[in-house]
């Protein structure tokens, strides 16, 4: 009978060329298509909800499976585990409504971006966060934290290569801890373009290194000039945390 | 001119067989020794404090080199870091006195024990704590704590091969933190017997899972019997977090 699964994905992104099934590459969508194969009898479906960069990390990656299984719900995150790599691995999974979409369907998505700010490296923060040795000036990129929240057109804020209709977004939470030297920064909204978050945290960076003044950020968003914001902070310190339906 | 420097170094344990050097395997002091021969012109003098074991992990290990160079102790943690991995990281160096032993002199050490409770393994937890699925009752957990503060003989709670005159150890704090799954356990202490963070660990797993009961401990300590205590928690959970002087 065929069924669809909706599963929750947690993945170490550092050994992957992001989720996107490649053929030269080694991904997370070809990884679980791969296990699919193995475990069920037809070609399964597999319907990611974000389509993560190579190097960026999931706690909660959603993901889609429409396959046609006597398997019981209970036993199919086990069963899948059992043929993903240990970097991989699905965290739950239930059973759905056929026509759910991970992506369409989702309404709230949940991004932490992590930066190591110290003079040396810490191994233990090496694959999940970005060291930045310079001393960022925390006080201002909280303030710069501010202008990112609410509506706007995040065009200036985006790679292109994205394929979506408008560059208006809803950011309900931009905010910052810090503990030690980590800094994480939390961004929640009703969706991302691409790029979006990296291209957010090159620019708070910018502003806790004084090259952009926060209250400039207003202007950059009017602009819609990539050129205007800052670059792309490195993949490694990105997880998608959560994903809202 | 012989100089001895005081080194605070982290280290990502994983892919070591532990601090001391090994003809047939690759170890921090090793690596260390490997990196001194490199930039110091004489044959260093190479003193870790803590000998941690084959997969342990440090964020304040500290080391004492004596060697004979004219680099300024400002520019120490640098160059050494060049001719290291990059998962062993000279975070400081400052210049001590020649007689300085990082072992004898220390007075207080902190470690840090993580477990991941809970159903599924979470790939970034992989690396820095000990996955138990089984639910744990922190409760009994916090309650088992309390028995190791103080001063008692940890003889029951250590493994052969140590090198000590006396079993005799003072615990500061034994505490427990607890956050979507991840449990901290941190261990202070005037020193700590070989394995026994590990086997007070195991111990407490047991109190969390019933095992035994946290009234008990007392009992096991005056028995001084390795077989009464717990199983040696794995080597990942364990990181060697501080050395006071």
């Amino acid at each position: 009978m065929l069924k669809t699964f909706k599963i929750i994905l947690a993945y170490d992104g550092t050994n992957y060329f992001g989720w996107q099934k490649q053929i030269e590459h080694v991904t997370i969508e070809g990884e679980i298509i791969k296990a699919c194969k193995k475990l069920f009898t037809n070609e399964a479906l597999v319907l990611g909800s974000s389509r993560t960069d190579s190097g960026v990390h999931a706690l909660g990656q959603v993901v889609a499976i429409k396959v046609d299984t006597n398997i019981p719900v209970r036993k199919i995150a086990h069963a899948l585990n059992a043929h993903l790599p240990e970097d991989i691995v699905v965290q739950s999974a239930e059973e759905v409504e056929e026509g759910f979409h991970p992506r369409y369907y989702a309404v709230e998505k949940t991004y932490v971006y992590r930066i190591y700010n110290a003079k040396m490296p810490l191994p233990q923060h090496m694959r999940y966060s970005a060291h930045f040795y310079e001393p960022l000036d925390l006080q201002l990129m909280r303030q710069a934290c501010s202008y990112f929240i609410g509506t706007h057109d995040f065009f200036a804020f985006s790679s292109a290569g994205g394929s979506v209709k408008t560059s208006i977004r809803t950011i309900y939470q931009c905010s910052m801890d810090e503990l030690n030297g980590l800094i994480e920064i939390t961004m929640r909204g009703d969706g991302f373009l691409y790029n979006m978050v990296r291209i957010i945290v090159g620019t708070l960076i910018d502003v806790g290194t004084k090259k952009i003044r926060a209250e400039d950020i207003p202007a950059i968003f009017e602009s819609r000039d990539r050129l205007k914001s800052g670059k792309k902070a490195p993949a490694q310190g990105l997880t998608l945390v959560e994903i809202k339906y």
